[in-house]
C-alpha cells in the first residue's frame, strides 16, 4: 500500500504529419498497474500496441490533442477492434469538440449496436483548465495550447500519498494499534493514555504523486509551461531545428530549443522530445539544440520504456 | 513495345477484421511500370508502403471492396499524406456509395483546400458490372459479391496485344516496309506488287493480357467465379477452415476450401488465399484444405512479390 506503483511511458509514434519508415504517427501509452492511458492515437496505433507487447483491451482512456489526422486516424480502428472483441470495460475518449461525431458516423462503426461502452468527453475552444479523467489514485487535466487548430495539452497526475509513519516514534508515544496508525496516516489525531498524538508528531510530509505532461502540437506557450510544471517527465513536440524556426512559427509548432525552454522554465525533471519533421531522419541536431538549454533531454525512442 | 511489362502483386495486409502481430489490415498493391493500383486500404497501409519500399505517390487508383473498417480505415491517412506533400497527379478512389462523404467529411481532411485532385467513383448496390478504371493498356472492372454489407470484387485486366509478326514470312511475300508491318499488326491488309497480303498470313494470334482478381469479403459466389475466370492470379479471402464453415456462412465469408473451389471452377491459373481469422496464426490447415481442391494455391505472404 505504501509503495507507489510503477508508471511507464511508452512512445508508440513520434513522427510529425508525414510518417517515415522509422517514425509512426503520434501516440504515447502510459502504463500503470496493468492499465493503459493513451495520449493521441495516430494511424496504426492498434498495430503498435501489438508490436510493443501491449493490449488495447487494457486502455481505460484515450486523450486526443487535436483533430489533425496524424493524431487521431487510428481511433476508428481501435474502437472497431475493441467493439468486435466485445470488450465490456468502459472506454473514455477525450478530445476536441467534433470527435464524437467524427468517430461515431464513420461507416463500419456502429457504436449503437456495439456492447462497448464509450464515453466521449469533448473539449470546447473556450476551455481554460478541465479535469477530464479521474480515479481515486490519478487524474488527467487538459489545457488549451497554441496550434493552427484548437489543441489541448494533457497532464497526468498521481494524487499525493500520506507521508511515511515513523512506527518507532509512534511506539515511544504509546501508539501500538493498527487502527490508530491508519487514523494518524489519514490525518486524524488520536488519544493514547490521555495524551493527544497528532499526525505531524509521527507522520512525514505528504509524498507527492508523479506527473507526466503530454504537449503537442503547439508553439511554446504559457499553458505548456503550466502543464509541465515540476513534472517528472514531459513529452513536448520538437518538430524543427533552429534553422527552420520560421517554419515552426508559421505552422504552429516548436523547435527543439523551444521545447527545452518550456521544460527549463517549468522546472521539469526530464524532457522527451518527439514529433520530428520527416526531414530529420537523424535527430542528433534536435537533441543538441535542446540539451543546449535543458540537459535532461532525451530523444523519444519508439517502443522504449521510460519510468516516471 | 512487343514485350508485356512486368506486373507484380504485393499483399500488404492479409488479416481479417482483427489484426495480429504478423498480419495487417487488408491491402494489396499491384505494381506495373512503376505505377501502383491499390486494392483495399486498411489501417496502416501508408506505413506498409514504406515497409515494402513502395511510394504512395505512385498510386493512380484505390479500389475499396466495402466499408468495413479493416478494408478502408487507412484511406484518410493516405489521402492526407498525399495532400500534404502536394501531389499533383489525379487519384481515383473507387468504392461503395458513401465512401466520398466518409473520407471528405473527416476533420483533418480538407479536399477543398487541397491541390490533390481526387475523383471518387461510387458503386451502387444495383450495379451488375462496371468498368471503374481504364487506360490505353489496362482496365479494372467491379462486380458485386456476397457479404453482410454491399461489397465489390475487382478484376484487373491488361488489354490484349496483337500477335507477333512473322518477319521472315512477310519478307518472302515481298513486305519490307516498316509502315506495312505496322498496318498488318494493327489488322489491315496491304498491297505488295499487285498481291494482297492479309494479317492472318503473317501475324500470329492476339496475345491476351494478364489478369488479376481481388475477391474479398464474400461467400463463394457466381460473380467471384466470373471475376476469377482464367485469371493469372486470384486473391480470394479464406477466413475460415472447414471446422468453422458455419461461421463463414453466418458472417458472409469463405472457407479456404470454398476459395479453392472458386479458383477451380473459374479455371484460374494461381490462387492466393488470405484474410485469415486471427485464430489461424498458423495457416497450414487453411493451405491444406485449399490445395485439396486446387493445387496451385499459395498462402498470401505480406510484402512478398508475386509476378503475374
Amino acid at each position: 500500500m505504501g509503495q507507489m506503483p510503477e508508471t511507464t511511458i511508452i512512445p508508440l509514434g513520434t513522427a510529425s504529419a508525414i510518417p517515415t519508415r522509422e517514425r509512426h504517427p503520434s501516440a504515447t501509452a502510459l502504463l500503470r498497474k496493468g492499465r493503459v492511458l493513451l495520449f493521441d492515437c495516430g494511424e496504426g496505433t492498434q498495430l503498435r500496441f501489438l508490436q510493443a507487447g501491449l493490449k488495447i483491451t487494457r486502455i481505460d482512456a484515450v486523450f486526443i490533442t487535436h483533430l489533425h489526422g496524424d493524431h487521431y486516424f487510428g481511433l476508428p480502428g481501435l474502437v472497431s477492434t475493441l467493439s468486435m472483441i466485445n470488450r465490456a470495460d468502459p472506454l473514455t475518449i477525450v478530445g476536441p469538440a467534433g470527435i464524437a461525431e467524427a468517430i461515431a458516423t464513420m461507416p463500419g462503426i456502429n457504436l449503437d449496436r456495439s456492447t462497448l461502452p464509450v464515453e466521449f468527453i469533448e473539449l470546447h475552444e473556450t476551455v481554460d483548465r478541465q479535469v477530464v479523467y479521474e480515479t481515486d489514485e490519478v487524474f488527467v487535466e487538459a489545457r488549451p495550447i497554441e496550434h493552427r487548430t484548437f489543441a489541448a495539452g494533457y497532464r497526468f497526475v498521481e494524487r499525493s500519498k500520506p507521508g511515511h509513519l515513523d512506527v518507532e516514534r509512534a511506539r515511544e508515544l504509546g501508539v501500538t494499534d493498527y487502527e490508530d496508525y491508519r487514523a494518524l496516516k489519514s490525518g486524524r489525531s488520536i488519544q493514547v493514555d490521555g495524551q493527544t498524538v497528532t499526525p505531524h508528531m509521527v507522520v512525514g510530509p505528504d509524498r507527492p504523486g508523479r506527473s507526466f505532461a503530454y504537449i503537442t502540437d503547439t508553439r511554446p506557450c504559457e499553458n505548456g509551461r503550466i502543464l509541465a510544471r515540476s513534472a517528472d517527465l514531459v513529452y513536448h513536440e520538437a518538430t524543427f531545428t533552429d534553422e527552420h524556426a520560421d517554419n515552426a512559427v508559421r505552422t504552429g509548432h516548436s523547435t527543439a530549443r523551444e521545447a527545452a525552454e518550456v521544460a527549463l522554465h517549468a522546472e521539469a525533471k526530464r524532457l522527451l522530445i518527439g514529433h520530428f519533421s520527416a526531414r530529420h531522419a537523424d535527430p542528433s541536431l534536435l537533441f543538441e539544440e535542446a540539451t543546449d538549454v535543458f540537459k535532461n533531454t532525451e530523444v523519444a525512442e519508439e517502443l522504449k520504456r521510460y519510468s516516471l
